[in-house]
């Protein structure tokens, strides 16, 4: 049996502060390291043993990684990190609060934001510093695929390539894989997974730090899905991400 | 002007235990991970951005490399992981504490053991738990390249090869590469950059986390190698490493 965990990274600054985070590289929280070390403890006991791990480019994702690779005992496998997994881009919201555009935009119009398939926030300028084009991490990528704003269909149009072309063929190498990225990037790779529709996918919400096993068989057919942890609570952080948007 | 650093890892339990460590998978103390964030702020300081970093497959190593690039925020780029990077094997002293090994062989066959350059302490038996082909993470290099125990100068020879090949190559992609590894990997490659011979190559006591720095000129020719921060705590550190074999 071969399985692809997904891993959501923990609580960064800004998922604290109910601020749109997006492509911004906020870090962990103190709470956020520790339920990176918590997956990487219940990944130990489950007796997962990574032949490769993935990450974004984003700190709140690589930290976390960091962090179950310690519980693993296993910093030294190889980390293949990619502009793909990024977050989703959140144009010109980028830093704002949630419950604060909220109160000015409407609860409504966050929520198509938030999740609406194809509707994208407002780009950022071209000379605005937050513009990936400022930041050499993005230097090598054609400027034509670097994101001003993004749809979570245009997340998962970056991201999707990525998982076909790099991670998923590493199944028939690694008998396990770790990819530790964040909410849309993830749901990407989920919808794809599991044959979600457009409309579906948006109102699949993630906990933080709670893997996310994926079982193959030996042709490379899903069989089967789960999360590792206690159901009550995973039901509960879920409802906690579902709820970010309001008021 | 392109650039690469060297850097050893931060102190290790071991390295405060004063035993000898080789590829034990030791982790970092308190203190070496202050170091390793110290030299995170120093290459900050003087403004390094590395385009690529390489590490061995040991902790303290990876860890070390991770403070640094956290300090750097640079967690992003990419890592490449070599286990050619890893600290000389010492074969059945690992994990014998070194003055007890001094008082009992004798401070000159400890100081043959830890600087001679081609003689290598007794090997480990072929069932000795310690002995790396029982350790998953070597399972795909060929069994006869695996050490039971090493010299120095069988250290140099399995590290070069990716200095050669890997590691110094990527200078005509990236202008800053950074290096984390061990005393004794690092030895390898520093003996070969400034032509060290044999016997003075072991009286090179590389202090733990001192960004090495070494500048190439735009034929790849090296220019000047310096040590980043104060000379003087420098010196001190090295004659720290010096004296560990004594009594």
């Amino acid at each position: 049996m071969k399985k692809i965990v997904l891993l959501r990274h923990g609580e960064s600054a800004w998922n604290r502060e109910n601020r749109f985070t997006g492509w911004t590289d906020v870090d962990l929280t103190d709470k956020g390291v520790e339920e990176a070390l918590k997956a990487g403890e219940l990944l130990k006991a489950e007796g997962f043993r990574f032949g490769k791990a993935y990450t974004s480019y984003l700190k709140r994702a690589v930290r976390t990684l960091n962090c179950v690779l310690d519980r693993l005992d296993q910093e030294w496998i190889p980390v293949e990190k990619n502009w793909r997994l990024n977050e989703k881009h959140y144009g010109v919201l980028q830093g704002l609060n949630k419950s604060e555009t909220a109160a000015r935009f409407g609860e409504e119009q966050v929520h198509i934001w938030r999740r609406s398939y194809d509707v994208a926030p407002d780009p950022l300028a071209e000379d605005d510093p937050r513009n990936p084009r400022f930041d050499p991490r993005y230097a090598g990528i054609p400027d034509e695929e670097l994101p001003r704003t993004e749809s979570l269909k245009q997340t998962i149009e970056r991201a999707l390539p990525y998982w076909q072309c790099v991670i998923f063929p590493e199944l028939s190498v690694h008998d396990e894989i770790l990819v530790v990225a964040h909410g849309n990037s993830l749901r990407g790779i989920i919808k794809h997974l599991k044959g979600i529709s457009d409309a579906a996918i948006s109102e699949l919400n993630l906990p933080t730090a709670v893997p996310y096993v994926f079982e193959f068989d030996d042709k490379l057919r899903l069989v089967k899905d789960y999360f590792l942890g206690d159901p009550e609570q995973i039901r509960k952080l879920m409802e906690a991400v579902a709820n970010q948007g309001k008021k």
